[in-house]
């Protein structure tokens, strides 16, 4: 798997979500995922695999600052403090993916796909990626990409399932 | 529009989910998803138009019925009665999705994607769709798609997007 390679469709990614699902099958975990830029991205490639029922709970997908705080208990004061496209608010998300469907993993996804929405200290193509386990492992992994909307999601969604290939095939 | 394509890749769907976005926010209306067979793939279509943070506000991805149940509200004795693929879980499933993301109209998608997982009384490609909107309106549609896995998501997608596009048109 050469992890280094840019995605040009969703195709192109399945080959990593099969891996990344045979790692996680085997060591008998199941996954969930906070989806906000990606708004449903990487759900989706999970679910390309048949028998992905098997391990995969669902994606929250939480476009709106409202739906990070309902569904996944992001706290209003952090998204204040720290903006909706951030380290903790995307710790927040894969925390509260993890109660919200009784996860062992999950992976959670906020950034600014572009080509809009980006400032100076927040570009466009600003992702946070965090990855939390009920056994108490975290990751967090901030990247800017430089593709357009839509190579900037497939990159997210890309690493994402990287984060939880990696952490399957150590568990 | 030709609504009678098929598609063959997710691209082949970003005209539509932009048509069905700008009727929607000419209306002012505000969309969520309840997705289960497609995982998400409505949503990542919705989030490819830049600007659709403006209408969408996420999907709620809820592959196992434990989610169906969690984050909305679908009924346990419903499952056990009907199964996740019927018309009264989808029908659950929007009202859910309205609930949750404070929605004006939501789509909910459950189906079997195949190939596996098929009965006699359910057979693989089976989906149910449902549209609910705060103003009252409903809409189920039950179909058999013949596609694999693949082919019967995206052929799940365009509907969903051809009934909130609909909906949009007529608001």
């Amino acid at each position: 798997m050469d992890s280094t390679r840019i995605p040009t469709s969703e195709t192109d990614l399945i080959p990593l979500a099969r891996q990344m699902g045979q790692a996680l099958a085997r060591a008998g975990l199941l996954v969930a995922t906070a989806e906000s830029c990606t708004g449903g991205l990487v759900g989706h490639l999970i679910t390309e695999i048949p028998g992905s029922s098997g391990w995969f709970l669902g994606c929250a997908g939480v476009y709106s600052n409202a739906a990070k705080e309902r569904l996944l208990g992001v706290q209003h004061a952090t998204l204040l403090a720290h903006g909706a496209v951030s380290a903790e608010v995307a710790q927040q998300m894969a925390q509260g993916a993890l109660s919200l469907y009784g996860a062992d993993v999950a992976v959670a996804i906020t950034g600014i796909a572009g080509p809009g929405g980006g400032t100076a200290e927040k570009p466009s193509g600003l992702v946070h990626l965090h990855l939390s386990a009920t056994d108490g492992s975290q990751r967090a992994e901030r990247v800017v990409w430089t593709l357009d909307r839509r190579g900037n999601k497939l990159l997210s969604a890309q690493l994402a399932l990287q984060m939880l290939w990696e952490f399957g095939v150590r568990s």
